[in-house]
């Protein structure tokens, strides 16, 4: 494969999402946790889409019939999410329509634990998460990563690197025939063909509670009008660029936040399109 | 009536409310939403009241009796509130309080339509919504609006102008003996005898989560210390105000949020009874 | 006992305390309120702790173990707190670990009240609450104060000084065999034995809400690396030279907020161990 012709191509697809995005203000509802619901929903507005949040199955299985997208993050579990989050994702398998999973939180808790096994069946067109969370998501689900069971215990340890994640984020793509996204100091996008490393980003969006989780509203809002990979990509990018310039436009956490929003805001579909990435073909 | 006389009476009732609350920090309790409960809690403070937020059924009664008025926000809905938000009502009703309600996301759920069916034996004395709630809450409670049934069904489209619902908030003030606060481009208050419209504000605001939902828990405030026509006029101006000021200092959302918190604490009296609000007597 | 000694040990124990933290990015969980979870984090995080946030069962029961000391605000009770908390508690105690509790909203609710009540039995290491909520706690747990019923039923007002709540405060601490810190014009921190008054910080931490409640959380990253008494002591310290800066920066509480959380993360050890203190021994 042509790797200048692939990024080529890549590019493309982000600033055409970043344009639809601008032009349709997608609705990518959220089932989402307390801790930072309200960032989820700001940076979806910033980064111009439509955000509502819902708890209870019948609302969940409402919004994935209104939405363009979805986003599901695992943070903080109610009981009733035993009910609401398959039966959220069934609604979104049957409709054949893009959401988001960021797996927070995977190794604690009975309820966690049981609606992410039973995702495989269901599976996220999008997972957005770190390094150790896709490793053991891979490992919840029994897939192939061609690592001993010793090495995928490792995958409840916060200290594996994005380069350590690759395989499982690749089995997981190819699972679900979606796309993943990890993050680290050069994030990682791939949809089990091809990887796209994207450095860059700010150190100070991890100083600020939600970095992540937003990310994966932002998501959605792009997987509304795009397919996984180009979506997961164009967030990412987005994110890389608007964190840089707020990073140097502030000197802490509290002053970063607002400024990260007006830079999400503000950034153009060209200046999305213009992040590094970095694309390989998947072994 | 002489519509000059009415906008000078009016003003001054603004004032006389705006006054009351920077004198006696009065508390508004709240059942509300998960996305923007610290932004309602914040703009309550930053308006001069006082916030607590609560969720069990007998934490609602006691809030009731508690405070000086009340906010219900049918944003995020927890599983008992079936229980939580009918005994809260109830109350209300027979204390006689004021009490403000955003029926945010009517059409949708099964909790949240019994729930707001119920309230029309307890009618909210002030009801803040955009176009379309009010249309869909006037068509759920089966308020005569002068419309066909056709043009009803319409109130769960979000594309209604505000002078569309004009009827519908004419009827639910009339059914309720209190006050609706239409959001729009121009706002419309009314007590089902005068329709005040108020243009200004800032479209800013709606490129951060909660304006609507904040403007809520402000009337709240308000009507702790002031009948409800007043109440909702007053936070009305006071929030066109906020927000003008707050849109021309800023230049992203991001920005614009904690300068509006600013200019609703800093807003005086004379200064939220000066804005522009145009009286009109019902037909 | 020479209070000059004195004195200099407890700067000694803050600047300590510090310096570990910023060493060691202390993981303390909370199981806190909704309306000021998000600030409680950022706070965390901008203090140099690490935070997560959970509501189920099991999840309290995991964070007590994983993390290294645990927050509990009492602030929006859920349902499932009658189970959750009590059952954290219990695993906190078992491992002798620390935890925060701060009793907000004590007097009101069915599950709160036989919640606090049960913590009699597991006791918190360390109570942060305002003069009313300590003096409540003390009565709830029939602790003598040496005072009369008459005045034990003041403790649900909320204009009890900070030198009426000392009686309070130092049977709580006695009874725990930790401390307390309660927050006032000046607030105090104190083991039972010794007494520690801190003047400073700022009323515009008051226009902010979860002022209160973010400096729960950071003691109880504090008090992952220190004791119960200098993890009170630091925490108050920090917050009240946060406080200061950032109201000398600022003009209005939407300001403020992020400008607090900046001075939060650039406050220096020696800084914090600076702040006016002066102890006196318990009668």
């Amino acid at each position: 494969m042509d790797l200048a012709k692939l990024e080529n191509s890549l590019r493309r697809s982000v600033e055409e999402a970043a344009r639809r995005v601008r032009a349709e203000t997608p609705l990518a509802p959220s089932i989402t946790n307390t801790v930072t619901i309200n960032f989820v929903a700001n940076a979806q507005l910033a980064a111009g889409g439509s955000a509502a949040m819902v708890y209870m199955p019948d609302e969940g299985v409402a919004m994935a019939r209104a939405g363009g997208a979805l986003y599901i993050n695992m943070g903080t579990i109610f009981p009733f999410y035993a009910e609401t989050l398959p039966a959220t994702a069934r609604e979104l398998h049957a409709l054949r329509k893009n959401w988001v999973l960021d797996p927070v939180g995977i190794g604690m808790g009975e309820i966690r634990m049981s609606v992410l096994a039973g995702f495989k069946a269901t599976p996220p067109p999008i997972v957005r998460c770190n390094a150790s969370e896709i490793i053991a998501l891979a490992a919840l689900w029994g897939l192939d990563t061609g690592r001993t069971a010793a090495s995928r215990v490792k995958g409840v340890d916060s200290h594996d690197s994005v380069e350590d994640a690759l395989p499982a984020a690749v089995a997981v793509a190819r699972h679900s025939g979606g796309a993943v996204a990890v993050s680290g100091a050069a994030d990682l996008v791939t949809d089990g063909r091809v990887a796209v490393r994207c450095p860059g980003g700010s150190d100070r969006l991890g100083l600020v509670t939600g970095g992540g989780c937003s990310l994966g509203g932002v998501m959605a809002v792009y997987a509304a009008v795009a397919d996984p990979l180009a979506a997961a990509l164009a967030a990412t990018c987005l994110y890389n660029l608007a964190a840089e310039r707020a990073a140097a436009a502030t000197s802490g956490p509290g002053a970063f936040q607002p400024r990260f929003l007006d830079e999400l805001h503000q950034a153009s579909p060209a200046g999305i399109a213009a992040m590094p990435m970095n694309p390989e073909v998947c072994p």
